[in-house]
């Protein structure tokens, strides 16, 4: 099956929220990558996280293997360094195939669940 | 009337909530496909869903007739398999004729409605 | 000042939910179509509302003055008929020039605020 | 590191909420601009605001530096007039390298928090 997206993508809006309520993890406050390889070869993802009051961190490396989703919480990116909660962020996602990337948050830190779907920016490919 | 839109969509982040909170069937958590059809002849789309860790499932028929919506609860998905709860999905919408593609999540796991709108990615047609 | 955006959209994913809780009217359910015109030049809009099972319904004539903004609820959408409630829809947007249009959903049919954007999809201009 | 994104961007469905319930600042309703630069060169964007009932103010100065992000309350924006609350608005972006620019509402009017990710359109560049 084709590759189908982009190679390129940049996620704005990043912010691991601080604070849960409710069981984990289902209910842990996080944000998501989420990222969809339609095609027959391995993608191979470098991420660079890109922060307020310095240098970006980087690369992170993530593999989804062909025809496969791959759903990633941020807080699980440790290499080279764990991603800070609390902070802002945004995410440049470059990829030797195409791929879809999306950003999913779930904040559970008032007493009731809520989402936000940040929909990633394609740029090449 | 034109057909507006495109033939092929992805869409990222698909994960039916398991758990739900409030009267059925409004308040059941839930994954809806939501196909949009402005033109003239019937729209035929295949569906082919993939997953992180086997094989993709399709094609999942859906037609969705001349000038029409349908909104599509994805756990009525049962031909070729039913899809299964709480488990990370991405979706391929191929149609004949151009349409437009959106996929919402309404969650209910906690005792307050949430609902995430994922934006398709269109990429042909 | 240029009138920036596209002359055609598409809004998927339309449904006016039934029930409220909260004072009225800040905290009735809703699904509210925005219109941007940065342009000197008034903005005419025709609008087509596709339903499930019945022709489409239109058109709405909305009107933005040059260089505003307008936020308008769809259940004070009355000309040529009223919108129902609890009934998926679909909307086609053509504007004489230029514009950026979006959907927002309120639901409070469970006590507590949801929020749903619907990123609209241009396809001409 | 490459400029990414686009020079120009439109905003749609602006209104920052006039009530809030919980602690303040991270409760506060507010709508957020979030900005990335993943460029060399410091972005310099101007904003300008437009409403439902009167001419659009601007431009509003926004620095973001070299490979940086920024994240502004809306409520910040005050020169060259402060911005109103519960007043429907949009915002054109226009930036003199590639950014990406990101909309979201945080809404604690009901004692239940609720986000809204609004995708911004991009323009030109």
């Amino acid at each position: 099956m084709k590759a189908i997206g982009h190679t390129t993508w940049v996620v704005p809006d990043g912010r691991i929220p601080r604070q849960s309520t409710g069981p984990e993890p289902e209910f842990t406050s996080r944000d998501e990558l989420f990222v969809l390889n339609t095609g027959d070869a391995e993608a191979h993802l470098a991420l660079t996280i890109f922060y307020a009051d310095r240098d970006p961190i980087g690369p992170y490396e993530l593999t989804v293997a062909a025809r496969r989703v791959r759903r990633v919480r941020c807080n699980d990116l440790i290499d080279p360094e764990a991603m800070p909660l609390g902070v802002d962020y945004g995410v440049l996602a470059e990829s030797n195939v195409p791929v879809v990337v999306h950003l999913t948050r779930v904040d559970t830190s008032q007493p009731a669940l809520a989402m936000l779907g940040v929909t990633a920016v394609p740029v090449a490919g």
